[in-house]
Parts: C-alpha cells; structure tokens; sequence
C-alpha cells in the first residue's frame, strides 16, 4: 500500500521525491522543537506543477500533506506525522517579477523574506513584512500562517500585502488569482481562504505582493512612562502628531531591568513601570518634547546615532531572557485598552502561584499584541501546562485571542474553543469539510 | 404554501414583517434601475436575533432571501424576486460603542456611511471609508460589497478597515467573530467569506470597524501632464517624496475638456493629454516646483483656498458627463502600467463602431482604477451589449478585472468567466455549496 504510493510518487516527480535515509532529520519540527517523526517521503517540487501531482498522488491514496516552509514556526504547524509526507519548498524559490508601474512582486512560496525584501529595495520600492528570521523565513510560510512581525503598525498583517495569491487544493487543482490590483471585487475574494489557514485549506505555491516607497530615514526614541494609560495616550498622540509610527513597542518594568541589566545598559536612573520605543520617519522631538513637559512621559531619549538606537532594540530583543530555563512565550492579543490590566492579572496570578517566577511582559501595542515570557524555574510538564492554564484563564475575560500571529498549530489547538465560539469552530469545520473532504491538508493543525 | 410561510414569518417577527401594499417600492432595485420585481415580503429587523428567526423561516421553507442597504448599488445586487423576500436594514442602526483606546467602532450593519464618519470625528478619530452615496450608503452593503470608494490609496479597501465581523449563515446560525484587534491568527479569519461576497454567503448584522488618527489640513493640486507614463512616475515620485497621498485621481484629455467646459472653468490655455488631482496632508510645493522644473508635469496649480480645491473637485465629479444620454459606466481595474495602453485601445475600438461616441476616461489610478463612462448616442439595447462586449473584451489581454468596486451582482455575472478561471469559479461554487447548500441567500447573484 505505502510503498505503491511511494513507487507512484517517484514516478510522477522523480528526483524531486526523497524517501528513507535522504530525508534529513530537519524535516521533524519547526522551531518549536516539538515535532519527534520522520515523514514517510520529502517532496521537494520546483513548480506549481508538480506540486499539484504530488497533490493528485496523495489525495488518490489519501495521504496527509504537511507544507514546509522556512520551519520557523512556534505553534509545531509544519510537524508530520511518521505515515503522512512533507512537501518542502526549498527548492522553488526566486522573484518572477518585479513590476515597478504596479508596484508589486511576484513571488515563489519558497522565497526567503531578506531575498524578496532585497529584491524591493533593489527596484527603489519596499516590501512591508519584516521579522527577526527574515533569512530563513518563506514568503509562502509567512502567508500560510499570516504572521505579522514588527512591521503591523505601519504596513498592516501579511494579508494585506498579498494582492495575488495561488494556491494548490486537496485534489491538485491549481487555484492561480495572481491579480495584481489593489481594487479588484470580481467574485469571491479567494485568497483568504489560504492565508492564515496554516496549510489546512490549500497549499500555496506562488504570490503577487504589493510594495511601498521606501519609508526614508527612521528616528528612534525611548521613552519612560508611569502608567499603562499614559502608554496609550502616548501611542493615540503620537500617531496623530508625528503621523508615519513605523514601531511603538512597549516594554514592562521587569522586562526592562533585567534585559538591560543583563546587556550593563542604563538608560536612566529610575526603574519607571513603563518603557516605549518608537520610531518613525517623520522628526519627533517637538512632539517629545511637549510630551515631557505635559508629564505624559516622564523621561525620553532620542537616539542620534545607529549605535545608539540599535542599543535601544537590544534591551527590546532581549536575548538574556530568550536563555532562561523552561521559557515559555506567549503571543495573544486583545484591545488594546484592556492590556495593561491583562498583563498585571496575568503577572499577579503566575507569581501566587509560583513566587520566584520570572514574568515578563513586553509587546507590539499599536497591534494590540503582548508578548508573556514566563520562566518557573521548574521543568515538569505539568507545570508547564498549569502555565498555559493560567494565562490563558486569566485572557478569557479580556475577550483576547490566544494567538496573535504565531498561528495555531499543534500546540494552541486545545485553547482554540477558548477564541472562537463554537458557530465559529463549526464554519471552520464546513470549510474544512468543503475544501478537503479526505483531511489530507496539514491533518491535525488548526481544527 | 406561501401564505403558510408569510404567517409563520409574521407570527416570529411581528412588526417586522411588511407584505402586500405596505412594501414600497423603493424595494424592486437598487441605483441601476434594473430591478422591476416586488418582494413577497420586506423584514425590517432591529437586532441580529430577528435576523437570524428571519433566515430560520426562509430556510425552512426554501424561499430566496435578498438584502438590502442602502439601495445605492450599481450592479443590481439587491434587486429582489417576486418569490424572494427582502431584509432591509434601515431600522437596524446605530454606533454601539467607540472604543478610543482601541481605535475601534462597533455598528450595527443599517448605519448609513455618514452617521459612522461623523460619530468617529466626534471622538477625536477618523473613518478611512467615503464614498460619494455617504448619506444613504450602510456600512452593511459597503461591507457586503467591499466597495472602496475615494480613500482607498490613503487606508485601502473596506476589506482593510473590518476588524471584526457578525453573520448571520443560511439556516439562521450567528456567527459572531467581533474581534478588536489588529493581530488575531486563532483560526480561520472568516469574515473575509462575508466582506465582498454580496450576501451570497451570509448576511451581515454588525462590525469591529477600524479607526485612524485624524488626517488632518489637506493641500490639493491640479496638475498637468503629457503621457501616461509621466502620471505613473508621478504618482510613485508624489508616494516616495510627499508621502501620505489622500487622492491620485487621473483625467483623460476629454474628460477634463468636456466637463470643464461645461462648468465654464478653464485652469490652463493648453487642452493637455493627461490631468492629474493629488490631495496630501503634507507640503507639496518643493515637490510640484521640482517635477515643474524636470518636465515631469507641464503645469500646476495648488489650490489656494477650499473655494478652488472644490472646483478642481467638481471637474472631477463630472456631473455634465453623468447628464449625457444612454450613458455606460464601466469600473474596472488592471494593472496601473496597463491602464494607459488600455483606455486607448479601448477609446479606438468604441470610436471605429460609433465615430460620434463619447468616451470619456478617468480613475483612482494609484487604486488601478479606471473608471469609463460611454455614451454612443443610440439607446438600442443591442447597442448596449455590444459596448460591454467590446469594452471588456479589450479588457481581456490586459488581465483586467470587470469590477473594481462596484461588484458583480446581476449585470456583470454574464462577464465573471472572464476575470476569474474555471478552477477559481468551481472554488466560488464550493463555497456557496458549503455555506448554502438550499441556495437561498441571495439568489442569482454573484455566481
């Protein structure tokens, strides 16, 4: 049975298929280090084509497809499974277009971000996605998972980039809206279908993506703030002062001693319980200023040299926290109102129950995104899901999602019902049924 | 059978429910005049709950459902049969709550466009949805269409300002996603199924809309061109040097020539080929001075007073054009370095068959948005197909779309085929299939 698939998938896509000891150990998990089992075969197509015979083979057998990207992943969504096979794109890969009258590229799914992002600034234009693993992350993985990065504020999520999609169903056929306009209201809006369903409705193989002018010099300034109130206030009045916020990430005291400490920075003299970092093209040193002699923020810096700003991300990027034992990141959101009470509920619960825990608080605001490290210093499994519990106990309240932009995946699915009403979960399940009636896409992710 | 349907109706709705002489007219069409049916019935709820008994009733029974906004389309979406009720929102208005800190409006589907802006305006933000209709357009039937409207280059479509979204399925399940943050990635984003589908899908009762800061004082300017070529380097130069274009809105020379004529304004000596309105909140002078100075414009006015931006506007507006007998107007999109070549190829076509014909060119083009308005001066209704017919068949090679913003409903359902492949219809099928399996929602339209 297996192994008349395997011998009709070779002949089908040849060297493109890789079975028992060519398939490297890689091909296990994405970063979240969950995934244990190797997959029955690695398919390495270059074309849309053959990804859509692969398709054909394995809907024919019935055999689950787990899409692959960069396997930067957090949520364990590229895992196979030991009886199902993976299709990589590492191999197709490279920019078909760049048309500069449009502004917009057009891509492969394999593409790793940092070429598409070259390619942009190479035409004198600008992709608006951006995020730490740009070397390795895929534009098709980016898509599939719809994950935001630090560019959300300015540019919107991924989605919004996208004006062209194409995508491969459960049974091969090649669904191609490579549209390249930014108003096109021709029918269905297909293409949100396939971003952010995390391989589970089609599979995507190619992408047209809208760019932007370059966004020109960035100011960068960190600010201390004596109140979450006083953050928000800070976010609403700079957006409609400075006009063009490129960042506004808002650090908690405790991620900011310790991050700082750990890098011997000191910005200040005083912990203050609120940090910010904003940026943005435009000049911001009237408006800062006038923030500081309103009392709205109570210290500032702007930086006046990359050195200086680069320092600033340092203490936001954190990595003396990224090397704590047992780490476990959260990624929810929720209005953006309603954070600073979540982040303290949230904190005054972890450390009831476990006193000498680290929490550490820190997010994209003007995305209504907070990042929760939270380090128990203990290593049981049973801890870590008590963790789990509790922070997402505490967000029920605060009508947050458990999932701001790392997606689903394995690891989030049995918090889902905690996001999405059950009609939700029940129309999830009619798409599911509608566009993969056998449950070969990326089985077991998402719903 | 029908009256057993009409009481069961009357006996869950009450009130809500008008039949026979108590249905006005207005109900047989939307602004294309294309209706000429009565409704078996017209339900005007006031909350989703009577919605949702409203559907349960008509699925029930398998009677066609047809809503109904504004009543300002032009594609003959909302024109009813006479076996098919209609679910009119005009009673179901209202803002529920703006939420500053989130910059965010909760609304009830029947509240008109202005009601939502001017509500925003009052708490200190902006809504990045107009639409020339704003007085009688619902954000219902905006939504239900994805219409764009003149602020898409600043904010993007009305797809882009839906955070969260309320919908009522086929068999009367809510399904209720009224999400408040801009990063959300729990599951499927399922109001992209409602937003544009035209109420084939589910019909909408409420949403998150999105709020921006203030766009505050806006310079206008009116400048004049000599290629198509050099509107598109100036729409990217005026995007990377200016920043924050509110409006690139392009005439064709006999556009500008015959509107403003009418309206007895003459800006400049020359009849110039191209004529170009560019709105920001930024400086423009250094910028307009310099593209005077390289060639890239022939000339240029900035508006000195409201007074002057107004009339540039009404030129625009083109209400001398909007008077002339048997007009057709087309909405189309393709790619912005396309649209030159287009709108000549498509002006020669029209003028070989009618050589009197007016056509007159104009658009969002920073939306690829053309936008062409067609008086042949013969009032046949085979005159009339055939100018469709050569209109979208020059639209063809040019990987056009029939509808940028005006949606498919009827009239454009004979030409869909053309802008979409047969696997992208077959995926529209399946969707519908999935979500009304009894086909009652909105019957005929779309697809």
């Amino acid at each position: 049975m297996t192994s008349q698939f395997l011998s009709e998938l070779a002949r089908m896509l040849g060297s493109a298929v890789l079975t028992g000891d060519a398939v490297s150990d890689k091909h296990r998990t994405d970063m979240s280090l969950s995934g244990t089992e190797l997959p029955l075969a690695v398919i390495r197509p270059r074309t849309t084509e053959e990804v859509s015979a692969a398709l054909r083979v394995c809907h024919a057998h019935g055999i689950g497809v787990v899409p692959q990207g960069g396997l930067t992943g957090l949520a364990g969504g590229a895992n196979p499974g030991a009886d199902q096979v993976v299709i990589s794109f590492e191999l197709m890969r490279g920019i078909e277009e760049i048309d500069k009258a449009s502004a917009t590229m057009t891509v492969k799914a394999g593409t790793p971000l940092e070429v598409a992002q070259q390619a942009a600034a190479g035409a004198g234009l600008f992709l608006g996605l951006d995020l730490g693993a740009r070397g390795s992350y895929q534009i098709g993985g980016n898509l599939a998972t719809n994950a935001g990065g630090i560019r959300v504020i300015r540019y919107g999520m991924a989605r919004e980039q996208v004006l062209g999609l194409e995508a491969v169903l459960a049974d091969g056929t090649v669904v191609s809206s490579m549209n390249k306009m930014l108003k096109n209201n021709a029918g269905y809006d297909l293409k949100h279908l396939f971003i952010g369903s995390e391989g589970t409705l089609g599979i995507i193989t190619r992408a047209v993506l809208r760019l932007h002018p370059p966004p020109g010099n960035i100011n960068t300034a960190l600010c201390a703030l004596s109140s979450y109130e006083d953050v928000v206030k800070l976010l609403r009045d700079a957006q409609a002062t400075i006009g063009n916020i490129a960042a506004f990430e808002a650090l908690w005291r405790d991620y900011h001693v310790y991050s700082s400490s750990a890098l011997k920075f000191r910005f200040f003299e005083n912990p203050y319980p609120f940090w910010v970092i904003i940026e943005s093209a435009n000049d911001m040193e009237t408006f800062l200023g006038g923030a500081l002699e309103s009392g709205l923020i109570t210290d500032c810096i702007i930086a006046t040299s990359e050195i200086q700003a680069r320092d600033m991300w340092s203490v936001r990027e954190g990595h003396a926290i990224d090397a704590l034992p047992n780490l476990i990141n959260f990624d929810v959101s929720l209005p953006i109102a309603g954070i600073g009470a979540f982040a303290e509920a949230c904190t005054n619960a972890l450390k009831t129950r476990w006193p000498a825990a680290h929490v550490f608080c820190f997010g994209h605001i003007g995305d209504s995104n907070l990042h929760v490290s939270v380090s128990t210093h203990f290593g049981a499994a049973e801890d870590m899901h008590d963790v789990d519990d509790i922070v997402y106990g505490t967000l029920r309240p605060f009508n947050g999602s458990i999932s701001a932009e790392h997606g689903i995946g394995v690891m989030k699915r049995p918090y889902l019902a905690q996001s999405r009403s059950p009609a939700e979960l029940a129309l999830m399940r009619t798409l599911k049924r509608a566009l993969d009636p056998k449950g070969i896409l990326n089985p077991g992710k998402v719903i």
